[in-house]
């Protein structure tokens, strides 16, 4: 619903060219002055779909929360500032917590994360009502002198870098993932980065997405993919057929990695790669190219390749 | 349980300089740039407490949830700049509308009065959960050369300036309200003002706040409450005893008005009201005071005043 959503709502909304980027980035951009642009991120978690109170712990929950929102500040390569939370909380509690109890849990999962990334909490807003958890996080950042990253920039030949390891998240990265802020900016400080986004619903998806903001093609070598530990365990949970596609399959479509996905000019790529600066890895999974589409590739033959993912 | 619950998180955030007002004034202000400040707002609405779908119409609720957060804005005297709406909508609509026709409805309310505060609508988040309407709304704004309206500044001696009529907003003026945002914008620029909010929760209980937050206490000229014809409406129904007794407790305790109100040295004051720059009303209503706690005066008769109005 959410898709035909924003494209109703795009029709309507003014232009207005102090936010140059629209709303399709993964946060929307605002330039205060000429030496300060501002970057804001907004992200809506509900019970029964980001997680579920009976199964998931507050703490992990309230982690996950503010860590969405700093993974999209991560994903336009800006240093995070603030959050505000609001939560809609049940009047009643879980059950076993009160309201207030859940509230508290909740940020005690939060507060660590805010503070390990330098993000204040100004503000934000507190209910209980007749209704499930809801959680809305806006996380503001601000961009560094090379300005955001952004996913428009990508060329024809640049590499395709992902940080970490795909696919599994379910098996509890999903909530446990540390936002890639640093890398971001550090990445973004020291190399020429084209473009960039966060991983968010899948490779294959948000690859699709990448490629067709830059107008651009893309190819996956898809025996580079890094495969996690999570998504080679869902494979041989599943056990029904070829085990290593499987896992491949879930490291391209699997929703909520929260990885970074760049796109980086050949030389910037290579340097990345020699210099090892990155401490949760980077890999090199393909590149961009001319001819329009999504594209997998093993040795020699390449095929076209469905953008599996997350749709909302 | 919000009161609460505040306190315990104010324990815990850390002390952050570049947000100095902390998380007790209407809006989080936030120093970019010497020349550039920031202040940002976020009020999160739920259904059964701040509305409900069976009784309003989703395009006054979408207008209300803008409008609660302008009017936070106009208590800074900060002039708008975008907001981020954050919606958690029911899977199955409300019965006689789809989500989708719900999620347009609320828009079609908000964005005319996007439009005409100048608000950028430049990200947000839809989402649809089994669970009722949740609308969080994020909104930024900048303070003018004069730095932002707080509640702290107040003066004994200031005058008690407040716009419009209150009470009786249950009637409607909770849902067609308009934000005082030109009026704030205008009185701040034109005119000293010591102190300023936005009174939400009842004139009694957001002035007691106020004085609180300067230091001082405040009396109020009982018969010069400006007294909605709302307030009267709600007394006349009532009809249990005295109906101008019970219309003034309904102009000093309803919530919801969204009325400025000032502490103003006493020429400015006198200025203000001389020169009839306000089209909506502006009258003065008491003053601040060195003696602590609120009270209300009648003739020469100055007696305690309980600060009603809505605890959350």
């Amino acid at each position: 619903m959410e898709a035909e959503f924003v494209r109703w709502l795009r029709d309507r909304l003014p232009q207005n060219p102090a936010w140059p980027l629209g709303i399709s980035d993964d946060a929307a951009l605002f330039t205060l002055t000429d030496r300060s642009r501002l970057v804001v991120t907004t992200d809506l978690l509900t019970e029964g779909v980001d997680f579920q109170l009976s199964r998931d712990d507050p703490r992990l929950i309230g982690r996950k929360a503010l860590a969405t929102n700093l993974s999209d500040l991560a994903a336009m390569a800006a240093e995070p500032l603030a959050a505000f939370v609001s939560l809609a909380l049940p009047r009643a509690g879980t059950g076993t917590q009160s309201a207030l109890e859940l509230a508290k849990l909740l940020y005690s999962g939060l507060l660590p994360q805010a503070a390990e990334f330098g993000v204040a909490l100004p503000g934000g807003d507190t209910n209980t009502y007749d209704g499930p958890l809801v959680i809305s996080v806006t996380a503001l950042g601000t961009v560094a002198a090379r300005g955001p990253l952004t996913r428009s920039g990508g060329l024809p030949g640049d590499k395709l870098l992902v940080t970490g390891a795909l696919g599994g998240s379910i098996l509890g990265h999903s909530f446990n993932f540390t936002p890639r802020v640093h890398e971001a900016l550090l990445l973004h400080e020291r190399y020429e980065l084209h473009a960039g986004m966060d991983i968010s619903d899948g490779l294959a998806l948000d690859l699709s997405r990448l490629a067709a903001e830059s107008g651009c093609g893309a190819v996956i070598q898809t025996d580079r993919v890094p495969i996690s530990d999570a998504a080679r365990e869902l494979a041989h949970r599943e056990s029904a057929g070829d085990v290593a596609q499987a896992s491949l399959r879930h490291a391209l479509g699997d929703g909520e990695d929260f990885e970074l996905l760049l796109a980086v000019p050949p030389a910037a790529a290579d340097a990345i790669l020699r210099e090892g600066s990155v401490a949760c890895g980077i890999s090199c999974v393909g590149e961009l190219i001319e001819e329009q589409g999504l594209w997998q590739q093993f040795g020699e033959k390449r095929t076209p390749l469905e953008p599996i993912g997350w749709q909302h």
